[in-house]
């Protein structure tokens, strides 16, 4: 496989970068092609000691910026290292595009420049989320805060697929609809019509799914609006951060809670483990018609390694050729939003 | 104070029901009015030792159930220990009223037995969470899954006037609206047009708040639809538990953390003590012309006990007269939703 990187997108851009392409080279055997300044990118590789075997590079000076406007990706910044790597990915030199740069960027540029799959209304942000039954998709996450009902439930289609081929190993993955309550009658106008086009699908639907069970992991694909979906993943994040914080300062309370910190640690240290993002190896961008990763802002090697891997199994799975023929699907029936 | 208790409301009914009444005028002298089956009320007191000092029984036969329709209250269930203790509270009968009963059965008898204050459009139900920065409200939700600005608008009023009032000591609540991102223009059509009206408010309004900084306590008030609301506020509650069970399972692990465990047993409680709805002591249904406390579904004597408390202080603190003086001055200025 061949995975174009954006050398530069995220906190810790370039160094983690390079760094975790060449752990990705030498566990998997792909090839990486870098986006970026290959000046900059010869001089840290270097300096670090670490070696370009199995790498290209895409010599490009500009970068995108957490502060630009999504949308200057398009024209200011069209030759910024990720619209660079992503026209490299819609004329075919590559498999498959990672970034860990600005998520509102990587929308603009995956519809833009990638380009939707005809009969995709909107592009989704799609986040894999820990739960106690293991990862979980959460569609959409927060691209599109409006939604309709039969962007939903395209979202829906897309996470099935995705979750089921890349994730679930072949089993038919379980869709929830995100809702106030488990009860069919549930929530306003958008979700109970998504609730009928959803039951009347070929999906496998286990109905409305309440906030408080996600992270029980009761199912494998939330379907929500943007706006809901990235209520629950800032609150998730926001909610464990502060607990595990007041963890880590009780055991640092007085003597013996330190003491009784040491033969804890290991065992409270996996769990937070468990609950990082660094593990999942990043959030696919679906709709669009190549595969696209978004890695954590703040991603290091380890986790820029694993977001190369999930990106090859997203090549390599066909999602976006799935993803096609059920959008086609949907056409034929004549779906509409009912409205 | 006079706080009318459904006796026969929550998971626990009626003996912890019971046993935080006479806590609660135990500890703060309050008559308490147990709305509930009086002979069945009696044996339980006698059986369990109970003093029924302080207390008055209105005696009633039925029980409405969290499986009962909550607009039953009105018609079949009229003559539930809720709906008997929502009509005694609107005749003056008492100065505030507390149940752990079904949710949507006190918005409803909120509604049509105690009434909205005029000019309010929607009674909220706002919940008191726990934030490292001491509780916040959350209004609304989940009582109202579709808002208009307008409503969101008199969310904030109510809040805003609770937090400062009951919880503050005075100090001007900060008002945050709940929103994907802190820039101004972040949202959707709710979340713009909701930020004006609060800008040109005269409350406290710190802006956009995301739903991971309202764990760290950004906020005192924090406004939202009630769908959002309660996908904020349930996945706070699945992400705690889901933590707090995975750090008691790692501490059973093996000898050497459960030796571990013994040492920061006593710090780590009191985390999940702080992260405890039982101590906020319940939720307020704000917009209706009389103190209505609902308290957990599943609370005990201890939490009934500080919901009682909590009833009496909102009574004490006139939160229904200025909201109705705040509502009124809307009604003066001719707000509407413009659209």
């Amino acid at each position: 496989m061949r995975i174009i990187l954006d050398a530069f997108g995220g906190d810790n851009a370039p160094l983690e970068m390079i760094k975790g392409a060449a752990l990705a080279v030498k566990e998997y055997g792909h090839t990486v092609i870098l986006a970026g300044n290959e000046a900059t990118i010869r001089k840290v590789a270097q300096e670090n000691s670490i070696p370009l075997d199995g790498m290209e590079i895409l010599d490009c000076d500009d970068v995108i910026s957490m502060h630009d406007a999504p949308r200057s990706l398009l024209r200011e910044h069209k030759n910024s290292s990720m619209a660079v790597g992503m026209r490299a990915l819609a004329e075919g030199q590559g498999d498959a595009f990672v970034s860990a740069g600005s998520t509102g960027a990587i929308v603009v540029g995956g519809t833009f420049i990638v380009k939707r799959i005809k009969g995709v209304s909107r592009a989704a942000l799609a986040a894999i989320m820990p739960t106690q039954q293991g990862p979980a998709m959460l569609i959409d996450s927060g691209a599109n805060v409006d939604c309709r009902p039969s962007m939903l439930h395209c979202f829906a289609q897309m996470g099935s697929i995705y979750m089921t081929d890349v994730i679930g190993g072949g089993k038919p993955a379980r869709v929830g609809l995100l809702n106030v309550g488990t009860e069919d009658t549930k929530g306003g106008d958008l979700q109970l019509k998504t609730f009928e086009l959803l039951k009347n699908s070929n999906m496998n639907f286990v109905g409305n799914i309440e906030a408080r069970q996600v992270p029980y992991g009761d199912a494998d694909v939330i379907v929500a609006d943007g706006f809901s979906g990235n209520v629950l993943l800032k609150t998730m994040e926001g909610t464990a951060e502060v607990l595990m914080k007041s963890i880590k300062k009780a055991f640092t309370a007085n003597i013996f809670t330190m003491i009784g910190a040491l033969f804890v640690k290991g065992q409270v240290g996996g769990i937070k483990k468990s609950f990082s993002t660094e593990e999942v190896g990043g959030a696919p961008l679906l709709g669009v018609t190549k595969p696209v990763i978004k890695a954590h802002g703040n991603a290091k090697a380890f986790a820029v390694k694993n977001a190369i891997r999930v990106a090859a199994e997203f090549a390599a799975a066909g999602v976006v050729e799935k993803i096609e023929e059920a959008v086609a699907a949907n056409a034929e029936e004549g779906q509409a939003d009912g409205e």
